[in-house]
């Protein structure tokens, strides 16, 4: 039986696994039901999937449905694909997620991980301990999120375009916006001082924080606390940002 | 209340949090309690502790003992500590983690995480899946692999060196070693087809097997299948290794 929340299309398309969903936009209709690519998805089409006429892969319109498309031509210029949209993306994890603006290597990879695992409303803010040069990264602008995003949706198999607000400013954002964002969820803080082990699979709508490399400052944690998160920990180790994202969504949500 | 397992060292430093560990040898001793250091451990002190004569550092002897040392002297050339080794290192993973071998970058950083989430016993296998220019890769010699563990084990506060098994081929390992390693344990393999939902945390002595991207073909999948491993899945998505490895392990422990 297919996992919940898991689309028929994929269960026909198992002998293909784990092949990256190829994400569509509206432009690239040519007539209802029918696309052509030329961009980054047409090399990959050819050099990656190696796919030729005649073959399935599969598809789905950015925030629309998923589906499987059936390449009618290839070239060197163009891939012609008829496509059916017919499921559902996979649903989103009710979480918002904060993290203290990691250094821009790994800021991609997280990016793309937590797009990957079904985060769709991320925030971006200052530390103590962000370098402030991470804010000028050309990650940061929408070209640059957008990219990392789309990729983590097209490893995951999802078609739903997260949202990334930034916030460089830490004290009207934890003072202001925090205790609304708060209000009625289950609101944690990875900080693994005087912390409450994470709590386990449940669906509840959650906020969770994640501090910097070497972690928000005392003062920091005092804000968050009084904003209304809740200190938990992972065990004993010290997991980086990139490490910590998969382990505590895989914790927190029944997925 | 430190979390279980956590040295009360641990408590003691909380206010340089999230440092990284040194790991120290014992070619480090020039006298009980007394290390010289003048290597990669030196330029960290320097440039990324920061770090000034008196300042108490996380120590931690490879496979023994962890605590904390203080720093006597500081030069370019050499930094000396007088170190108290007096904590156990974190429990270890009751885990046999059994990889199909990840391209070079991912690996070296699925190397790390595993490290970093208390894995001690991994085993790297071939798959068709698997360019056969990855076994050729310098990772996988003694001190490729050496180097990328301790890393792990630096940034989560862990003594104790993983062991790597390198499996170049397939059947083989299958037939006549997975099913002793399988037996008696929990043995799971991360395929999200005609899977159940993964079992989450117990403490349970388990062996869990994780595909190359693109996933096992279904010749490897049934014989992982006939070797003892059942398979499982975390929800509708499909996870690059790296992300998948801290997802599956948060979920299937409960440290």
């Amino acid at each position: 039986m297919p996992p919940p929340g898991c689309s028929m299309i994929a269960a026909h398309l198992s002998h293909v696994v784990a092949m990256n969903l190829i994400l569509l936009f509206e432009e690239d209709f040519t007539a209802p039901g029918q696309v052509h690519l030329h961009d980054r998805r047409l090399t990959h089409i050819r050099e990656v999937h190696r796919a030729n006429p005649g073959d399935r892969l599969k598809v789905g319109l950015l925030n629309g449905a998923m589906g499987s498309g059936q390449l009618l031509s290839l070239s060197e210029h163009e891939a012609v694909m008829r496509v059916e949209l017919d499921s559902a993306p996979p649903p989103p994890l009710p979480l918002t997620l904060i993290l203290a603006l990691p250094r821009p290597k790994m800021f991609k990879r997280t990016l793309a991980a937590a797009a990957s695992m079904g985060v769709k409303d991320l925030w971006l803010i200052n530390s103590y301990r962000v370098d402030k040069s991470y804010w000028g990264s050309p990650l940061l602008t929408d070209a640059g999120l957008r990219e990392h995003l789309l990729l983590g949706l097209e490893q995951a198999g999802d078609t739903r375009l997260p949202e990334v607000h930034l916030r460089k400013r830490f004290k009207p954002f934890v003072e202001d916006e925090l205790p609304d964002l708060c209000r009625d969820r289950r609101a944690l803080l990875a900080h693994p001082y005087n912390a409450e082990p994470c709590p386990s699979a449940s669906n509840e709508s959650t906020v969770l924080a994640i501090g910097p490399e070497g972690g928000f400052i005392p003062y920091e944690v005092e804000k968050l606390i009084e904003a209304g998160l809740k200190p938990v920990h992972l065990g004993p180790r010290i997991l980086r940002v990139e490490t910590a994202v998969p382990a505590l969504l895989s914790r927190l949500f029944a997925f």
